[in-house]
């Protein structure tokens, strides 16, 4: 079975990303951090019956004890509850600071462990073992820890980086359709904000990559977490070139937030972000008219929405106004300059984004 | 009016500590963190009446809008609960990544704000403004955060320094008698594990100490905050050194849980816990048994406890168990070789720790 590793370069908080068909197996990959310390897997109600007993069986190989933290499937679930489940069980079991957390799910168990583990007894180690498409192309990469509060998404949280991130593909075979098709969102945005070539090319392979054709996906992933890692590197806490990876995102967490968590799928309101972030561009920056049509209509032929719901422009303001990167009530906007160029836009004119919004 | 000003030297997350009476009115100090900045002042019930709109003021003069969250008093409210109406305030005012949180209170209101902080759109800037001599000489310096857990105090946190310490002694005058004396088990502390002559010090000025005179208060703060700063700067996270500054703590912890969070002081519990610990360390270790008395008797001549209540060897050992220095169930204990010098002892034989706590 082929497999690929990239490195994560930030000192000594780095870390590597396996990326392949059934590393979950690959006792040897989690060794390193593990073995002969208790390995608690955080995972969800869907996912534990799939791959919870081999990654125990795995883990039991590496050299540690395993404990099992089941919780209920969904982004309506990344609670303060959910947090304080993961908690209590650490807590019944009295482990201790050399416990590591294995996240074994998507965004919403991977966001949850790795918040946990920034948290418990001021910070443990953990692992990524992503299920998800958009798990293994973004969401384990990197290092942001959240839970969201019901006032807006990922509000509460922390950066801290996982000691290793294992994304096994074949994983991906068992993934819903709507799913699959939301992690492609955050695929199509790492070629839009920073290659062109790469856009190109999904272009080129989006019949392969919806067929899930697993020399195409993994491809995909690679270059994905190639970029995402380059730019972590780069600005590991978003201080400036780490926000371009929230293209569509303002727009995004402004639907999820607004239409209640668990409507919309992330990747999903992502790519609707994505679409109207596009038309922003156009309309009031550099973008060409064609190039944001060709995204949107790639977005549409990988089955993505590239519309939003019709909210009133005082939801929309009010939603975009708690996005993380508002600074003194001023929404910051990511938009393209071409396709495979985005730049942080901290100087929208209010008036252009209400006027926008209104026939969004 | 003096006052004095150290550093906590951590490279980019170094701050100050400003250390005098009537700080608390000085602008100048507050301003190069909070300029042009929301300043969210977090404090209880018990202090807002006394300095909250000083405090105010002086915000305000250093050119920011201020906020205040006011929870309530006491150990019992280091919770979710009140973590969660800090992030609701700061929600519900749209507070961004630039909002600074400024901590006016004891302990407990320093611990919770640097962890909402530390959390708050996955981290945001902080000061520290502590009112208790505990704070003062312990808890505001070195950046642990945290809540308690039903299963365990400090079981939840983060590191997260401050961006500077603002310790106004005048508060002092304000506070009760018996927070007055827990505070001065830490300052004990100090000289416990680091400094003989220091101890020597607090042993000639105990009578100067409890009369609250500035003079010798100014000292110990001063003394205790160099000691403390030092260590911290050579572990920031505990990985070795800092680990001496919990002299007195596990045991002291496992008194404060078993007891029921409130029911004794952490300053209180800590001295028990260092009193025990100094008879352990002469029956178990190499500190000469007049020495373990003298610490004893200096901790009585302030009015501390130095006894704890008649715990069944389980609950000691469950709630010592759940200790954050715990590694695979094993309890590391700091023990003393000589007043002024303390280790961390990770092979305490559980036999002579379960004989010592059945005569405790």
């Amino acid at each position: 079975m082929s497999s690929a590793t990239l490195r994560v370069e930030l000192g000594s908080r780095g870390y590597p990303i396996h990326i392949g068909a059934g590393l979950i197996d690959r006792a040897e990959l989690f060794a390193p951090i593990v073995s002969g310390r208790t390995a608690a897997i955080v995972t969800n109600d869907v996912v534990a019956p799939l791959y919870a007993e081999r990654l125990e069986r795995a883990l039991a190989s590496a050299g540690s004890r395993t404990l099992r933290i089941v919780l209920r499937d969904g982004e309506a679930f990344k609670t303060w509850e959910s947090l304080n489940a993961i908690y209590d069980a650490l807590l019944a079991s009295q482990a201790d600071r050399r416990t590591v957390l294995v996240a074994l799910g998507g965004g919403v168990v991977g966001d949850l462990a790795g918040f946990a583990a920034a948290t418990y007894q001021r910070g443990i180690a953990h692992l990524q073992v992503p299920t998800t498409l958009l798990a293994q192309v973004d969401s384990s990469v990197g290092g942001k820890t959240a839970i969201n509060h019901p006032l807006g998404k990922n509000m509460i949280g922390a950066f801290h980086q996982p000691g290793a991130v294992i994304a096994d593909t074949a994983t991906l075979a068992t993934l819903p359709p709507r799913e699959f098709a939301a992690g492609l969102a955050e695929v199509v945005k790492y070629g839009a904000i920073h290659d062109r070539d790469f856009l190109a090319w999904i272009e080129a392979n989006a019949e392969r990559l919806q067929a899930r054709d697993p020399e195409a996906l993994a491809h995909a992933i690679l270059r994905s977490c190639e970029i995402k890692a380059a730019i972590v590197a780069e600005d590991e806490r978003e201080a400036g070139v780490r926000a371009l990876l929230n293209f569509g995102h303002t727009f995004g967490h402004a639907i999820e937030s607004a239409a209640g968590y668990g409507t919309w799928l992330h990747g999903e309101a992502v790519a609707a972000g994505m679409a109207l972030a596009a038309r922003f561009s156009a309309r009031h920056g550099r973008l060409p008219e064609d190039d944001a049509k060709r995204l949107i209509a790639l977005l549409e032929r990988l089955r993505l929405p590239v519309k939003a719901p019709r909210f009133p422009r005082e939801v929309w303001l009010e939603f975009m106004g708690r996005d993380k990167k508002a600074e003194g009530g001023r929404i910051t906007l990511i938009l393209l300059d071409q396709l495979g160029r985005a730049r942080i836009a901290k100087d929208t004119p209010q008036r252009a984004l209400d006027e926008f919004l209104a026939d969004a």
